[in-house]
């Protein structure tokens, strides 16, 4: 490997203008689209200036190089900026810039998206970006091992989301001296003043306090912003602290018309304005400016640690009671050892999803992120940006947490795998706060997502395997107690598959279940077979993508009589998955019993509480009765 | 009203006495139980005995009293020492206690809900408690002006969630003296130490930094509880500032076998461990200790301010273009004048959300929330826990940031109202992290939440009048953009009702919209009349509950020809709310379209956006189209 580095050699001077340049396209580009985020973008053009032209190492002609430094705007309204960054590095062209920003169909979008090879996470959700970048610097530190720099550009607004203080306590934490926060505390939010204002000092304590070495400048003064930088780059800091530097400057810098003003955020100049600001401004410029190529230093080369050789994948007995979420553990630690890119964070309950297994077999690939689960989707986000295998878990209802997360972990087209334990009521004693009872919803309704809910060991072992590769949002769905395990080993589980446990060629009705609810199905089956009633039963673990031909076949095989019971609310799980599966495959004559949680539950056991819900064998075996004797 | 106060008469020698009770009683009740939580519980049993005999004042016999102090179990886990406080002041039985805790049925579940008449606000969920509890003393110093103190118990794990530090900075921003958060820092999380330890000085700098008064106390020194527990009430703190007691305790503390030692979270004591626990804290009690009954000082009588007098409802032409969320502002405004309950809270987007509307009118019922949505539903929850009506608004796309606090809410019980502006891909060129696409299927599934989505101004004013008395969690989504006024002044809309727009007798296809797809139904039931097909037209405007009579009918009347349009992904959404209720109905022969976001947005215009998506007029009437000419 190549260890060349470009010396920081563009004058202040050049910088000055470069400042200039950014101000005015940014202007350039929000006035010609109608709508963007000028003065949001002008606050921060001198901190960006320096950054890009003396500090920032980055190799433009190739994105994708691993020594390549990291620029992360948090504050993603301010794409004008960044995209004004990426015409001066000369990688967008002014046409672009002016005919593209906002546009449809054009990857100049609101809000940065990877759609652009130089973007690592999509932001554009305030008090993300940080907390992604923590991902970044993770594995920067502890995987690539790469001496690259992690650079988050912050708005003021955005540190009132306890987001940004999760990000801040693990940067802290994991000693992630590769980090350097740039805050841009212009004063003013959307509808006014931010709650802190230019209390600087407010802030410094803050971001003290959790770990951070402070700088304070005048984000306006190009000295100063050089200094700071430096002084951020200078790794010496014997703590391992990040270095959070509070630049004070002023909304819509450079145009004297707006400069400090309210009731600009957000908001285009008319021409008439634009005109008058960029003339303030200097006129348009069009420099080509590329800073510093590549970091001093090699780091490791390749990608550390490498695999632990391979391990034999886990394997249980028929009918040996095993808990979903302990294959689970099983199976991630396996995979670990074939693939050395899968990682795994968890928040604080390691020994209740068993990702301790995992901990304890590669603790240099295993990240605890304490009861933070935010931050535990974006560092999950943030390594899979660096091309790691990330599965994070928790409990099912606590994912809950960072659905703004997950929502955003989809837009920005990574890979992350998810995976909730303790889904239902099934748990029991704990009671509402601790049951999954919205999980199957949630994930569902996020754009490409998977979500499996595996019965048994066997497939959960499957299915965590089939995940390590499987793109988007990925999710698994374990289980508090010990059920049988229904499937020899080796059994496929091809994710948009199920499988049937019983069929004949007369069967009356279909019995569907995923989780806990296919143990009850197939005791009701029992109990039905008893009364001379022949129940065909589904296991629909892969609930999105579901299985629809087997779905469709089994409905009109049984004349569309189908008991579905599930352990999560009536909406959006299981039930409307098979609904909507068979409702758009035409299948019609459709008499469907929909057994699930519609209640709110109490304390109790497991088994009382699905009696109570109406989804344990008896009532999924009245459900079949009732469905094949009235018709 | 009287003002009695009862001295903290309780010697400190009965406190110990009390405080091992407690202990004895978390470790009896969790026994019996088989599960449960006692090393946490005895952690902080020095700090609520203190708290309880001698400075809490609360009327046991009157849990309803508005001058009650309130007392939050942020870490709810600690439930049986919670119980014991309540056996202990004599408001349960032992027997209750024995008996009942975490069994089926019953209301000691495992962890606190308001099914018991002391607890405000359910928890279990960590981080959540100490946010909900800076909703009631907002309650508390802005509108009940009553000189009740909120106290919150924190585990120290839970000060990793960011929820945490979002409630410090507001309890500072709104100077919440009246709050005192006491942190039982016994070092030892779920599966290990915490990130912190007993390094209590890091954090009394957060504490401090984020603006709290900090006292840092051996907690299990009950001198020393008591005197941080007196500075706490001393609310001549110049700077209002809420008090944080730093508590270094000891998990199990009392029981020399687990003191300090891991691998006890969460597990009742076997047996022989517990008799011999028991033992050691010298047997089983049951003192009857109440503390003071009621605050000095009055207080303001009833709840302030006033209404401010009947203020006409909105009403808009017919034809006019008006958006929803315009609408939504001036309803909310309209209602506050009736009704002095109701309170607003925002997430810093209030000129969006149009809420600031309501804070320009009644200005010491709004409170801004910046960027802060988790903290904006908890302060909601606490407000509606002590009475008041919360209108909370952000965007749709940022409701999915509190998702956790929504779904607890549920748990709660309480009647809170969301409103997310900004809805679906309409918005156009900011691009998807904007763009709600997930948040009706995210509120849909919780447990008793209503849903609802107008696509006019004047179905706006009503349904936002109708929310104000709706139980549970309601949730209006508004659109960005303007769209012509549907209905006269006046129409009702009841919450679980439709409106069909175009019927006849011999309609041919039924379309179903809201929000911004009704529109784009209208327009296409004109394009479709032109080619001689007759269109029924449903404004589903109530989600959840959906009206699921006129659905059928419809169709009924239609051989089961259906379009259904949204503005939202595919899953969980309008159109499986549809088909859920038609299926669940039996109506079977359905042909239904149904045409949704299914894929991942970029920028534009709407009308561009609403058109890729294959969700505008023109791809209405296609689907129609097909539809009957299919069959």
């Amino acid at each position: 490997m190549t260890t060349i580095t470009t010396p920081p050699d563009t004058s202040l001077d050049t910088v000055a203008q470069l400042a200039a340049q950014l101000r005015v396209d940014a202007i350039r580009s929000s006035t010609s689209a109608g709508s963007g985020h000028p003065t949001s973008s002008m606050s921060a053009a001198d901190l960006l200036a320096v950054l890009v032209a003396r500090h920032l190492r980055y190799d433009w002609d190739d994105p994708s190089a691993d020594t390549n430094d990291h620029l992360i705007f948090s504050k993603g309204h301010a794409s004008p900026l960044l995209y004004a960054v990426f015409k001066a590095v000369g990688v967008v062209t002014d046409e672009e810039l002016m005919h593209d920003y906002r546009r449809f169909g054009q990857r100049l979008q609101g809000h940065p998206t990877p759609a652009l090879p130089w973007v690592d996470v999509a932001t554009g959700s305030l008090g993300q970006g940080l907390p992604d970048g923590v991902g970044v610097a993770l594995a920067g530190k502890y995987l690539d091992k790469k001496p690259y720099r992690i650079w988050v550009l912050c708005g003021d607004s955005e540190l009132a989301e306890g987001s940004i203080w999760e990000a801040f306590d693990k940067a802290s934490y994991y000693r992630l001296s590769n980090l350097t926060v740039i805050v841009d505390v212009n004063r003013l939010g959307q509808r006014g003043e931010t709650e802190l204002g230019w209390n600087l000092d407010a802030y410094a304590a803050r971001a003290e306090a959790f770990g951070a070495r402070v700088l304070t400048i005048d984000g306006h003064d190009l000295t100063a912003i050089d200094q700071a930088l430096t002084t951020a780059t200078d790794s010496t800091d014997a703590d391992g602290r990040p270095t959070v530097i509070l630049a004070k400057t002023v909304k819509g810098k450079g145009f004297s018309e707006v400069e400090d003003r309210p009731g600009w955020h957000g908001k285009p100049f008319p021409a008439d304005m634009a005109e008058r600001a960029i003339a303030e401004l200097g006129g348009p410029r069009h420099l080509t400016i590329r800073g510093p190529r590549r970091p001093a230093g090699r780091g490791t080369d390749g990608r550390a640690p490498a695999a632990a050789g391979d391990k034999a994948r886990p394997s249980y007995e028929l009918g040996a009671k095993v808990a979903t979420r302990k294959a689970y553990g099983d199976a991630l630690v396996a995979l670990g050892a074939r693939d050395p890119r899968v990682v795994a964070l968890d928040g604080e309950v390691n020994n209740s999803t068993y990702a301790f297994e995992f901990a304890r077999a590669f603790p240099d690939r295993y990240f605890e992120m304490f009861i933070a689960e935010q931050q535990m989707i974006a560092a999950a986000t943030g390594l899979a940006a660096r091309g790691y295998r990330p599965f994070a878990s928790t409990f099912a209802a606590f994912l809950t947490r960072a659905y703004d997360f997950i929502r955003m972990g989809s837009i920005s087209g990574v890979d992350v795998r998810l995976v909730g334990s303790h889904a239902g009521l099934e748990i029991g004693a704990d009671g509402p706060s601790q049951m999954g009872l919205e999980d199957i919803a949630m994930i569902r309704a996020v754009h490409g997502s998977t979500v499996l809910y595996p019965a048994d060991a066997t497939s959960t072992v499957a299915l965590t395997n089939a995940m390590a590769t499987n793109p988007g949002i990925s999710y698994l769905r374990t289980t508090r107690g010990a059920y049988p395990v229904l499937y020899p080993d080796g059994e496929p589980f091809p994710i948009g598959g199920s499988k049937v446990l019983r069929e004949s060629d007369h069967d009356h009705v279909v019995l569907i279940g995923a989780g806990v609810t296919l143990h009850a199905c197939l005791a009701a089956a029992d109990n039905l077979a008893e009364a001379g009633i022949t129940a065909r039963v589904i296991d629909a673990y892969s609930v999105k993508p579901i299985d629809g031909t087997t779905l469709a076949a089994a409905a009109t095989a049984t004349g569309g009589r189908i008991v579905v019971a599930e352990d999560h609310h009536p909406e959006g799980g299981l039930g409307c998955a098979v609904i909507d599966s068979l409702v758009a495959d035409g299948i019609s004559d459709l008499h469907i019993t929909h057994l699930a949680v519609r209640d709110m539950p109490g304390s109790g056991s497991g088994a009382e509480l699905l009696a109570w819900a109406g989804i344990d064998a008896n009532h999924i075996a009245a459900a079949a009765r009732h469905l094949v004797t009235s018709g």
